[in-house]
């Protein structure tokens, strides 16, 4: 396991936010009981009535993930997106994620281990020579560490699980949405009940394609 | 005064969400501080980094709009909507929107009441004549009220109050978004202060084009 | 047949173009043949590889359209939208669509006929009364025509065909997008061909929902 | 100089099909003349109705530039984009992008040189243990080249421009964005005409934002 995820804001009360979005279509609000969310959602979600779900949103704060993920996941482009940039950020005492296949092959592990040093080195020695942050850069690999802030609304991370949970999905990214995944389903359970986790493949998958 | 509006739902400690998210940018989260949001977001308007108001959101409630409005509204295309469905609602009993010029003219009023009064008699009677109320509807007309929940992140609700709270735009949309606008004010007021509102115009602009 | 669909402009070559952009991604250009664009075009759309799509866009004028219809229509949010404007043109001498099922039934036509009658007059009488066309088209009802030009691209239309070529779809809305997919079937094949067409019913499917 | 753009694709007789959109909200169709284009859109600039713009779109590719540069580029989500995997393409052979500021401070220089022929070398070795692509690509720094090709509409150009053809903008984004400039201002010279190069800086400007 990677990176990190931690959830720093949801809507409150999101589900019932949604019932309410949703009757107002049909006009059905004296219908809506205390409990009458969680039926009025699977609805919603079995009739591909999806565009209910975009009123609620969460944010997420990912850290330790790579500038290869974070350069796949801001293409998902129905979000919002705060990420650390190696424009403004001195990067000097980067980590950086080792990829799994490399971690258990011991001469890949031994290269790749003294790579990111000499990576270091290098971006060290162009700040001193007087090279900006924003030059200097161009040697950080893709393994260094980012850190991003997303928000998007359920619909649209029901897409990015569908997209992204998938066994095609890369890994990286397939680790980060599945944390997402798991997080959602305890916060807005009707909403991603339908997202059944394989812990196996570590994938996950609905019938009810997003 | 003719819509009402209601706020529904809103991102908690929507300011602060913001400051956090913007810092991660800038690797400047060590400088947050119980009050510092207001200058952070401050320094955002101004230097023209919006994306970073995108991560907080807000739910409201229109009601006793026109159509005519809400097919206004619906134009914005960064938001999510559900409206009240013609197709799907019995409007037998509707209530109309009556605009301000017609109201103070005697035989314009007039002629406007009894218009309406015949569209609901020619709605009821197809209605009794076996057409849908999805046909049926096609005798409504703009005036008839509607109603609308529209969800839009805070880089969006401003957008929508240049645009919207502008003296060339039609009354009816310009207060809506004023009263959006006011109850922001309130609820995220760094984000929003830099709008002033012209209670004689019914007006608001701001320096900083959304 | 109400509505009246006219292509007006399309991406030159677009076939040819999607599987230039798409082979980018693999770094594939010399694969690229005077006929291999079928072929490549096929497997994106079974891959679900549809962003590729997105790089061809098509332009549609509809005309003879309901403000019904048109207010569904800009739910699409995807795409962009100019319409003929109540605020600024002049209406009184409107034309309207007649829903099929009032068109049938001659009681239900009649009545239709005079209530349309009545809507021009009292539009025209407000404007004699010295009001604006903005205020006055708060008379008109949902059967008058409206005129728009929308622009989409490829993946966009996709997505719309599968919406409003259901059976659940309104009749109006599906007989334009009929109309909209017949046309993209013969200017981009290999992009539609998986939709089929059931003359029968007047809707469409695939199996390859986008 | 380093990355080269190449335009691929643009809407047909662009400046028309604007107008002709564009003259639909106001029903002032016949008031097209063969030379009205220019003056039409114009006034649409002026006046901020630039939703009309989004009818017309072009596409580019972009080749030689860095990974930096099109981390950022993504981040405009109003556009298509089709870029080179680093997951499916085998980059043993990258080429890479040397900034002007290592360029001319020679020890630098040797240095950038010497790593980024190290980092060619372990990508190498990594493959020949074994690793995947997908995987090896961690050690691949942000100068290495990539490909990509993207679609916008004339008024998300606008936008791009405005943003980054400024002085704050990094330098291998504003290059980009003033070749697209150059090459728009001859292919839609009415749409982009307001925005002013200055040559010396290598930044453009208008007062019309977008």
């Amino acid at each position: 396991m990677h990176a990190r995820v931690e959830l720093i804001a949801i809507t409150p009360d999101a589900e019932k936010l949604i019932e309410t979005a949703g009757r107002t279509c049909y006009d059905s609000t004296p219908k809506a009981k205390p409990n009458s969310a969680r039926d009025f959602i699977a609805n919603i979600i079995r009739n591909g009535h999806h565009s209910v779900l975009e009123h609620a949103c969460a944010t997420f704060r990912i850290t330790e993930a790579s500038r290869s993920f974070t350069h796949q996941l801001v293409r998902h482009r129905l979000c919002a997106f705060s990420q650390r940039s190696q424009r403004y950020v001195d990067e000097k005492s980067f980590a950086f994620v080792e990829p799994e296949s490399i971690r258990q092959e011991p001469e890949a592990r031994r290269l790749f281990g003294e790579f990111l040093n000499e990576a270091k080195d290098a971006y060290g020695r162009l700040q001193e020579l007087g090279i900006s942050n924003e030059d200097a850069r161009f040697v950080l690999p893709n393994a260094v560490q980012s850190e991003i802030v997303i928000s998007a609304n359920f619909r649209q991370l029901r897409h990015i699980f569908c997209v992204r949970c998938d066994r095609h999905a890369q890994w990286e990214i397939r680790e980060v949405a599945l944390q997402m995944l798991r997080i959602m389903k305890k916060e807005a359970p009707s909403v991603f009940r339908d997202f059944e986790i394989n812990e196996e493949t570590a994938t996950a998958h609905t019938p009810f394609w997003s």
